[in-house]
């Protein structure tokens, strides 16, 4: 009993993979459906800035001639995938969310070059905050984004494209940024798993800058499992890359017992600016999860409000500072709300942004110090539900991701009803642990507290 | 026939603990010797800005005892070291080679508490340039420092005073910082070997900040094996240095063969603004010594002239702002020389420093990318030889060091005569390798070219 292609893309990417390999759809099939969906609802979802569909379906037949001739490229091959716009694809524009006409871009990025020697077929660009510098989806020039799972609700951000065309089925797997939460955000927000890699693992040549210090391609899926089948496909060193690392620590299967581990239970959420109903639905969760580990004991990071604050702004002018360096001949074009945002790294001296890095440095210490008391950290993915769609950017959604992006740690998010997540933050290099741990995770946890 | 004291406070730090461990002499003399030849000749070296001759013979009676017991500390227990004063030691001040008064610092930093845990005695701290902002050893409060072994030139810097301590005997061992340099120019200024070991390995807690992007511990010693026996010591992850990290290549002896490996003799020297002194020096050494390699072929860094103007400029505003921002306090009675060359960060801007990150990353890449073809890379530790004591400042002494420094390498300095070095960089965690070919490049090369 073979699925439509239909129903395979809305499913998750394991089993597409097995359609694939068993012949039961062709990835031309799957790629038009996925096509037929877009031009159906892009109108109204303004997920994607871009789609070639002559380019994705000759890319779907040449698939299907390799799989017909018992060759397929690597493990990805036939695969509809949606790249965010912030990352190049040679013969399409890199827009990152601004006006104006980039050109074509002439070489893949790293990452995007590895999905395309594994096989997967591109169908275009998506949607983001302009410059990739929001949290909620919001862009002036291409749409807002809407979602597609809490429809009324924002769909998150920066990569809010590639999690509505994922959960609106128009693709099997997506590639976002998720420099403080770009990814992870966005895959709470609408049901999506969320993953943020060890810092380094995954090359950002080729993805428009950010934050260089933090900037991290992000992965999202609708299933814990296609993160694994993706990931050792994205991952390894590029000499192009001034902080990409040769791996210290193998990402393979470690030799650990997921009951022997220490989990460390965010407890000081309030501290955190965490909204109560954000709380009240992760310590139910934990009720149920704690079993799973060794031991689970509530930590506090400790971390006072006017801190957060002061980290966020200075993770904000470092950013605003990279992206006016990195961009300005694209910035001609841009809202004046974001030039208005960036102007305030032109007001900031280099002593400045020497002290803002000084401050994630301090932050860095104060996270690196919990993982010799604990092996996983747990908390919120986001400290609100879902902002309603339109509304004032709150500003403390990326307080909790960042958590991992300026340790460089991994994180893995993973849906929870209600446009909520549940993060999992390891050690560096603990990757696969973490992939295996939402498993656990899953498999243990209510239906209805895990989508 | 057993070494005098005197005569061991100057051989290299193998043979002084083979004296100490047969009991041939015991570290009470040694320090004596070494306390009473700083007595004698600091005023005319500058070398020492603290020194505390009870704590240090103290120290040396209690390894003395310990030793009696059969219970040596570790494997430097006894040995007289120097610090340079931008690290912490409990119960000194860290002058960092400005004027007033710092208070006496009340934890070591993190390199200094592995040197004592491994019984080392702290004879004092040592002079440097003035905020660590400087290459030749000069400093308006504590002195200019004098150079040892070729009078008349400047020491080097900015720790100059360890390089001008050991070199007069005054210590087996000295720890210096090296941002860019620092202690390798010192090295080879005052006929050392200097280390930069590779990024991340050693923890900069406790050292005063430089630049944190590039901040790094340096080893000086008077024979390469030397500098084998102090860094397993040092080395080591530190969860309180956001910077520091887990080991990816073990630093035990990698799988190779010397025979084998290929060698970049750099080549466009003249390119690099080199001294046709310093070029003709190191094109004899690398006739005598290519054959030690696989292969040894020539290898232009085509960094364009202007382009290491700007690599250096873009390098020192971040150490400027860093220094602003993380000794602001200490800089009220900063020479008005240093407080013009740091106001400049003040009249940049965030962006500006951005920009400047970049453009130490592009650096980054041309380097890694060397690394795809070479296993080692030669050239000169500095581009020209020292200049005359009290000489105005060259601008480009920190560029030939500064290849490693960009990128993270590890660096090895060998002394040749006249006050230069050798370099040899690998690329990151070869540090051993590094030591190895340190070693069998002074044993075929000429006892007049290398001294």
């Amino acid at each position: 009993m073979s699925a439509s292609p239909d129903e395979l893309r809305q499913a998750p990417l394991y089993l597409v993979l097995h359609a694939l390999a068993r012949g039961e759809v062709s990835s031309e099939a799957l790629t038009g459906a996925c096509l037929a969906a877009i031009a159906r609802e892009n109108s109204r979802l303004n997920a994607w800035t871009w789609v070639d569909d002559a380019a994705a379906l000759a890319a779907a037949r040449a698939s299907d001639q390799r799989r017909a001739e018992g060759k397929p490229l690597g493990r990805l091959d036939g695969v509809p995938v949606a790249i965010t716009d912030a990352f190049d694809v040679a013969g399409m524009p890199t827009g990152l969310g601004l006006p104006g006409h980039p050109g074509l871009a002439a070489e893949d990025a790293h990452v995007v070059r590895r999905l395309r020697g594994a096989g997967a077929v591109f169908l275009g660009k998506t949607n983001l905050d302009e410059a990739a510098f929001g949290t909620v989806g919001r862009n002036p020039h291409f749409g807002d984004v809407g979602n597609p799972r809490y429809p009324g609700r924002a769909a998150g951000g920066a990569s809010g494209g590639s999690a509505a065309a994922l959960a609106a089925g128009h693709c099997a797997v997506a590639l976002g940024v998720d420099t403080l939460g770009a990814s992870r955000i966005p895959a709470a927000f609408c049901g999506l798993v969320g993953h943020k890699p060890t810092l380094g693992e995954l090359s950002t040549r080729g993805m428009a800058a950010g934050l260089r210090r933090l900037d991290c391609p992000g992965l999202m899926a609708r299933a814990v499992q296609d993160i694994g089948l993706v990931l050792p496909v994205l991952a390894g060193y590029d000499a192009g890359d001034p902080r990409s690392r040769k791996r210290r620590v193998p990402m393979a299967t470690p030799d650990w017992v997921p009951g022997e581990l220490k989990a460390g239970v965010v407890s000081d959420l309030a501290q955190l600016g965490v909204d109560p109903v954000v709380t009240e639905a992760f310590s139910l969760l934990m009720a149920r999860v704690a079993p799973v580990f060794g031991s689970a004991l509530p930590v506090a990071l400790d971390v006072a409000p006017l801190e957060i604050a002061a980290t966020r702004r200075a993770a904000l002018l470092l950013m605003e500072a990279e992206i006016l360096a990195a961009h300005e001949a694209r910035l001609a074009g841009a809202s004046p709300r974001l030039r208005g945002l960036l102007e305030f790294a032109t007001r900031k001296s280099a002593a400045d942004a020497a002290r803002a890095h000084r401050r994630l440095d301090t932050y860095v210490v104060q996270v690196r110090r919990l993982f010799e008391q604990f092996d996983v950290l747990l908390l919120p993915t986001v400290a609100a539900p879902p902002p309603a769609f339109g509304a004032e950017e709150p500003a403390n959604l990326a307080d909790l991701p960042a958590l991992a992006s300026l340790s460089g740690c991994p994180a893995l998010s993973l849906p929870l009803s209600g446009g909520q997540g549940l993060q999992l933050v390891g050690a560096p290099g603990s990757d696969l642990r973490l992939l295996q741990l939402g498993q656990i995770i899953a498999s243990v946890a209510d239906a209805e507290l895990l989508i």
